[in-house]
């Protein structure tokens, strides 16, 4: 049974002030619950309608369980349709990235990117082609927002996700910085050696000029048919395969 | 001003079970109803906050206007935060597909897709890399759907979307079958030709046993990571790529 005040300061973090105020988000599906167990984000609490789960137990010794009804259950889930339990997380308070750390790599640059489902979707795409880092700009759609989170599908326990000021780091990295643009080269014929970042931009306006200006590399996906552009997720899942597409054959 | 029974019909257009009745759905944005207009559908009424549009009637003599006020606009429209006009179109009765038409070009063939955002962005990926039709299995999610139009960004006014029974439509074509599978051939090592169906599968189950007994060439898009899958919107977007990216040096 949770107390009305509990209840409350777990659906206050819905929202980004009481996720930065408490220092945790929540993560919903036992199958999500125990990805965030079995990697470097630290598991608080997992309120779910049973006393224990072995699974977890065997996962970490540290989690809390909390029996709860199913009727606390759906008021604290974020989810039309709540799914069988959901953990409090702690926000990890990642070290500073180094440059060594994404050498002989490749990085995704996020300028921007707005909306959650294509934030989670970019996570679950670079988790799939072995992406370890994503560097976000300080005014992307955080990465701890519910929707974000469950569009992740579990992969955002095995990405860490950056916030920094974007022209400093491109400034500071030496590393080649790639650029989803109109009118650069095909990326079907650029040979994207064996590490770089890659910065795609927000979904209405694209890279901003004064990152664009950072860009040592503008790349296009040439174009055959009539639409106007590409969903950014989308491209970046094309740019995830085609620099990666050497290293799985 | 509209009536309150237009306005019931106009919304009642949300509804598959409307929309098959009346034979219209709803697009809505200028800048969508501008490519409808000048495609192969055809726009029955315009309903804006203006009385007429001189670039929609250089486009189309046959397009009736009609000035609405700014709250009839809220009422018909499915969108948070409508915006300035919405369109009547008539649904297309599209010529029944031959072989013929499918050869010398790639098709997505689409087994149980059923969410909206997801066939949206596929039909905006696939106008993207000059893919012309789109075959769906006859349980896949309405492409006439409000959020399925409004994904597709006025993709859907270039793409011929068709439902049929798959089955029947895989037995008789004589064209190659390939099926977005795990444990697949690679695709970065496969040969396509130029010609041929890609099956793509169902969010949680992937292709039917019924449809993958009939797909000639099983592909996998290699894993690097830790992600289960791939958002099947990603894994089409990808197998566009693929299949053009000789064709777009």
């Amino acid at each position: 049974m949770l107390s009305k005040s509990q209840i409350n300061l777990l659906k206050s973090l819905q929202h980004k002030k009481f996720r930065t105020e408490h220092g945790f988000f929540l993560v919903e599906g036992r199958k999500s619950i125990y990805e965030f167990a079995d990697s470097a984000y630290q598991v608080d609490t997992v309120y779910q309608t049973y006393t224990s789960d072995p699974k977890l137990l065997n996962l970490s010794r540290k989690i809390n369980f909390q029996q709860i009804s199913l009727n606390d259950l759906e008021k604290i889930s974020s989810l039309k349709t709540p799914q069988d339990a959901i953990a409090l997380v702690k926000i990890p308070d990642w070290p500073a990235l180094k440059t060594e750390t994404l050498r002989k790599s490749f990085t995704l640059v996020l300028d921007g990117v707005q909306d959650p489902g294509n934030l989670g979707t970019i996570i679950r795409t670079a988790d799939w082609f072995g992406i370890r880092n994503i560097i976000c700009s300080e005014d992307t759609v955080d990465v701890y927002n519910p929707k974000v989170v469950q569009a992740t599908m579990g992969s955002l326990s095995r990405i860490k996700v950056h916030y920094t000021n974007l022209e400093a780091l491109l400034r500071s990295t030496g590393l080649p910085v790639y650029g989803a643009l109109l009118n650069g080269n095909n990326i079907y014929t650029t040979n994207f050696g064996d590490e770089g970042l890659i910065v795609m931009g927000n979904e209405g306006n694209g890279i901003r000029p004064v990152i664009e200006k950072l860009v040592s590399r503008a790349i296009t996906i040439p174009r055959a048919g009539g639409a106007e552009s590409l969903n950014v997720a989308i491209a970046a899942a094309i740019f995830c395969s085609e620099v990666t597409r050497n290293t799985l054959k």
